[in-house]
This record gives C-alpha cells, sequence and structure tokens, in this order.
C-alpha cells in the first residue's frame, strides 16, 4: 500500500511524536475547557489526527495511546480540575521528552559495548561505523538512536571514523547527519549513496547501524528508503548489520513487513532541489520515503534501552517485559 | 590507486575517445606543418595528453593506439603531403564516428535478443530494465550501449518500463539519461541510486544493465560508482547483470580489476549543485567516480558488438578474433 502526503516539517520518527504531542500541550494550554471530560476529548481528537500524518513511522502511534490513556486516568482523580489536568499533561511531556533521552543514551550505550565486542574478538581497536539518513539529536529528543551509537563510540575514544550516506532525495545525511557529525567534532565522511559498497569493500567498515520507522513482530524493519540495500551489501560484505530505535518503534500488531504501509513522497522532492530543477523534464518518478530490512538482514541485531536482540527474539522479549501496548 | 582531476565538459567512455580525436582533427586542421613528419609528432603528443585526461576509461587509450599507428601507417605512402595526410586523418574520424554507431547498434540487437531469451524462458513477454548512469547518444558517438540495448527492445515493442537511476553526484542519471529516455518517448522512471534494491524487489526487473569504462582481463569491469553496488542487489535478488560495451573498452594490459586506477573527483562536485551549497559545512567527502565491478558478479554477460559473453569468456574470444590491440 502506498500513501502520498505533502512536505514535511518535522522528522525522524521519535521526534515525530515528541512533537507532536508537544503541539497538542500548546494547544491545550491556548484552548478554554468548560470542563475536564472536553480536555480528555481535545486530547483524543487531535492525537488521532496527528497519528495519520505519517503512515510508516508508529512512534505517534504509541505515545497518542499512550497520552490518551494517561488523560482518561487523570481525569478521573476526584480532585481533577481543568487547570490540574492541563498541568498534568505538560509535566507528562516533560517526562516524555526527558525518557526519550534517557532512552537514547541506554541505546548508544548498549550499542557502542555490542559492537566492540563483535569487533573485539578481530583484534580492532577502533571501529568504523556507516549510517544512512538521520536519527540523531535532530531526529529523537536528544543524542539520537544510530547516531547515538556513533556519539557513544566517539565519547569512548573507539571510534576511529563514521561515514554517513547523502540520502536521497530529501538528503537528511548531507544535511542532518553531516552537520551534527561536524558539531561534535565526530571524524567523519559523506559519501553518496551509490558509494555504500565500495566504501564497505574499501574501508574496513566494522558495522552498519541505521534507525527504524517501524518493527513488527517478526523482526522486519521499515526505515528510510535505502536501508534495506544497505542490509544486503553489507551482508554480501560480511559487515553486520544494526538497526537502533527505542522499543516505541515496535509494533506488535503486524506479523510481517509487508502489511506496513510506505508512505511515497511528491516527485518533487526528486526533481528539484531548493527549487532549482536538476532532473529532466517529462520523466516520471518513483519515491518512496521507506524500504522494509526483512529480519533476517539484520545480522548484528536491533539495538534497544533494554539491550540488543535479535530481530526474531525482540517480540518474545518485550511481552516477558510487559512492554508491549 | 587515486587520482584527483579538474571539471569535465566530455564524459562517456566513447564519446571521450571520439571528443578527444575530433579535437585533434579540429587542431590539424588550423594547424601549418612542415612536413608530414611533423604532422604525425603532433599527433601521437596530443593523444598522449588525452589519453591522461581520465584515467578509468580505456576507450581513449584504444583510440590512441589505432590513430597513433595509422598516422605513422598513413605518411609512409610514398604519395604522401602534409594535406592529403591531414585529409585522411579527417577521413579516419569519420568512419571512427560511423563504427561507433554501428558498434552500438549491434550492442543493442545482441542486448535486446540475449536479454529475452533469457526472460522468454519464464514466459514473459515484455521486459522491465533498470540501468544506471548515462550509456546513449549522449555518451557515444550515437543510440548507445546500455541506452542501445534499451532503445532497441523498445523499437521491438518488447519493453515493458525502463528504470533510470539518478547517479549521483553528477545526475547523469536524471539529466540526461532521463532526457534520452523522454525524447524517445520510451516508457521510463526515475529513481534515486538507494531505491534501487526495492525496485528490483517490487518492480519485477528482468535485468539490469550498464556500461564500462573498462573491462580487464579477468572480467572484471570499472563503471560508473554505484555499479558494483548495483551487480550485488541484482545478485540477491536473482536478475541478472549485464554489462554493455565496445571491446574497445577492453583492456587485455591488466589482469584484474585491482589494477584499474579509480579517478577520485573533487568534494565539491558533492557538496555543490548548481553552486548552492546541499551539504553541512566542514564535512569531509569521499567520491570516487568509478568502482569495480568483479566478473562473477556479472551473471548475465558482457554485451560486445561481437555477441553476448561471459566475462571470463571475453578474453579468449577477443584473441581469437585478433581484436586485441
Amino acid at each position: 500500500m502506498a500513501l502520498t502526503l505533502p512536505k514535511f516539517r518535522v522528522r525522524g520518527a521519535p521526534a515525530i511524536a515528541i512533537v507532536g504531542c508537544l503541539s497538542i500541550v500548546v494547544e491545550i494550554l491556548k484552548e478554554n475547557f468548560s470542563d475536564i471530560e472536553q480536555v480528555a476529548k481535545f486530547v483524543e481528537e487531535k492525537l488521532k489526527y496527528l497519528v495519520s500524518s505519517r503512515p510508516t513511522a508508529v512512534n505517534m502511534n504509541d505515545a497518542a495511546v499512550k497520552f490518551t490513556a494517561l488523560v482518561k486516568k487523570i481525569i478521573l482523580e476526584t480532585s481533577a480540575t481543568v487547570e490540574s489536568v492541563k498541568q498534568k499533561i505538560v509535566e507528562a511531556l516533560e517526562k516524555m521528552f526527558e525518557d526519550d533521552i534517557a532512552t537514547n543514551k541506554a541505546i548508544g550505550q548498549y550499542g557502542a559495548e555490542c559492537i566492540l565486542l563483535r569487533i573485539g574478538q578481530s583484534g580492532d581497536n577502533q571501529v568504523r561505523i556507516l549510517t544512512h539518513c538521520n536519527t540523531g539529536s535532530l531526529a529523537t529528543a536528544g543524542y539520537g538512536t544510530a547516531l547515538g551509537v556513533i556519539r557513544k563510540l566517539h565519547e569512548m575514544k573507539k571510534l576511529d571514523h563514521a561515514f554517513c550516506t547523502e540520502t536521497r532525495p530529501y538528503n537528511q545525511g548531507a544535511r542532518l547527519t553531516a552537520y551534527e557529525l561536524v558539531f561534535d567534532k565526530i571524524p567523519a565522511t559523506l559519501i553518496c549513496d551509490d558509494m555504500a559498497a565500495m566504501v564497505m569493500q574499501t574501508k574496513d567498515i566494522s558495522a552498519v547501524v541505521t534507525g527504524a520507522d517501524r518493527v513488527v513482530k517478526n523482526g522486519d524493519t521499515a526505515n528510510k528508503i535505502g536501508t534495506y540495500q544497505l542490509a544486503i551489501l553489507a551482508k554480501y560484505h560480511n559487515i553486520p548489520f544494526f538497526v537502533a530505535c527505542p522499543t516505541t518503534s515496535f509494533d506488535p500488531c503486524k506479523e510481517t513487513g509487508e502489511e506496513i504501509i510506505i508512505e511515497e513522497r511528491p516527485d518533487r522532492e526528486m526533481l528539484y532541489l531548493n527549487d532549482i530543477r536538476i532532473a529532466a523534464e517529462g520523466i516520471q518518478c518513483f519515491n518512496p520515503a521507506f524500504d522494509v530490512t526483512p529480519a533476517q538482514l539484520i545480522t548484528g541485531g536491533i539495538i534497544t534501552e533494554f539491550g540488543v536482540f535479535s530481530p526474531e527474539q525482540l517480540y518474545e522479549e518485550l511481552k516477558s517485559r510487559n512492554n508491549l501496548l
């Protein structure tokens, strides 16, 4: 299935959830409500609308379900007033923001340790990581998921070099990841998307780490277009392929990747750059924003705030932790 | 090995050879020579300079060797004068131009037949071809190599659809191939380089066909950056991968792909588009213009003007035809 949607201002699965909830808080604070039920109804309706904004990432849906349940609980409290409900919603959002950073830092820690353990076996002291798209501070509340792993390796002085792909057509790698890497003075090199295999072949890449927009029950993972082919190329070069994401990216309602709706974006994103036409007039485009990487290609594992799990193991692990919606 | 060279005006391995020789003819016609030996020396020196312009494509070298030999032969003729030598050089160039088009048309015919034969076995009537970079009229004297195969399939009404990659960072696919496909009204879709695997997975691609800048003795092939990874992705999806090129792209002096010099281009090609910066300030780049596809990934074969051969078979085939320099 495919959906075509307009230009976006916020991207990055965890950031979409946070900014979505933040926008509701801003609206709640402006609004005059006659009673607390009206607050609850307002929040629920706005969240439903937000969930429909990007079909592929699941985090907004996760946040919406949790937020809706929370508001229903708050309004049942005996002393609840419109003002106290508003206040508690603001506090919940602040906590969500803090939690996301803590989650990312845990992902960074677990991911770095796991990669070093694997590479340590080959006697290598420092690692070279290839990543795709942007999964850093600009895609989350802060620190980042896949980029959090790179940040952590750099903090530990175990990162030799990071390579980031341009990530056409929206250039999140060239614009955002490259910016974060330069800002943090992490030794890094930008490559075009068609250079990935040559880099794997010649630059002694230790691991490929990407983010995820949605991980389903069997471990299949939707992420930025290009992730699937990086996983194939990593497998061909015997390089472990990791997905780094919070467990809020997990969707236990879908059995396999085939059920994931892949958003298609407007042709214009491919045909123009800063309003200048960069492709021949009259050519048709295919512009899927995401693709699905089958579980068996995620050879390194899925790095979460609870540890690194094989894609096949993740569902059971989260069920045993009562961490499923 | 790597070489960094300045901005180019002519690209496409066969076109480089033709335009290179054409430029010499233009210079010869302007120049006043005192004797025929001076003409020969002039041609030889200018050709040596041209060969150094792009290290990866071999066609300019092939043309230079043949042209130098031809001029040496011409000046030995008893009736040779400066004017008659000039005239014969012009005629030789005109023939080279005509030969290149005939070569391309033969490549188109052999390639189309070979692909249809393979696909016919699966009962499919029409084919879907994915190609990379530009190998059409804008890369040759006319018609094209890989794009010649697509043109021929379209003429035969056997082409369902062509997909062309953008081919970052110089966008030869988006600018040139897309232009040629639209111009010839060939049903075609442009994709970004990171969408190739998803297209192979979902669009029922019959074959991947690319050009070549240099094929060496064991069949390893240097071509536009990104070709190597398309070959890996094609193999993963069980799609035959073809290289289409004239036998002038064959270099029997190099045993394996490891000996091929890969040209590195300036960072600016990746960082700017139409003089507008498109990547974060301060980021380093890696910008190889070519990569090497190992012979065993060229699963469909190498399409030449003499027929389609397995990469391993090509050297013996050309030797038996006395077609080696």
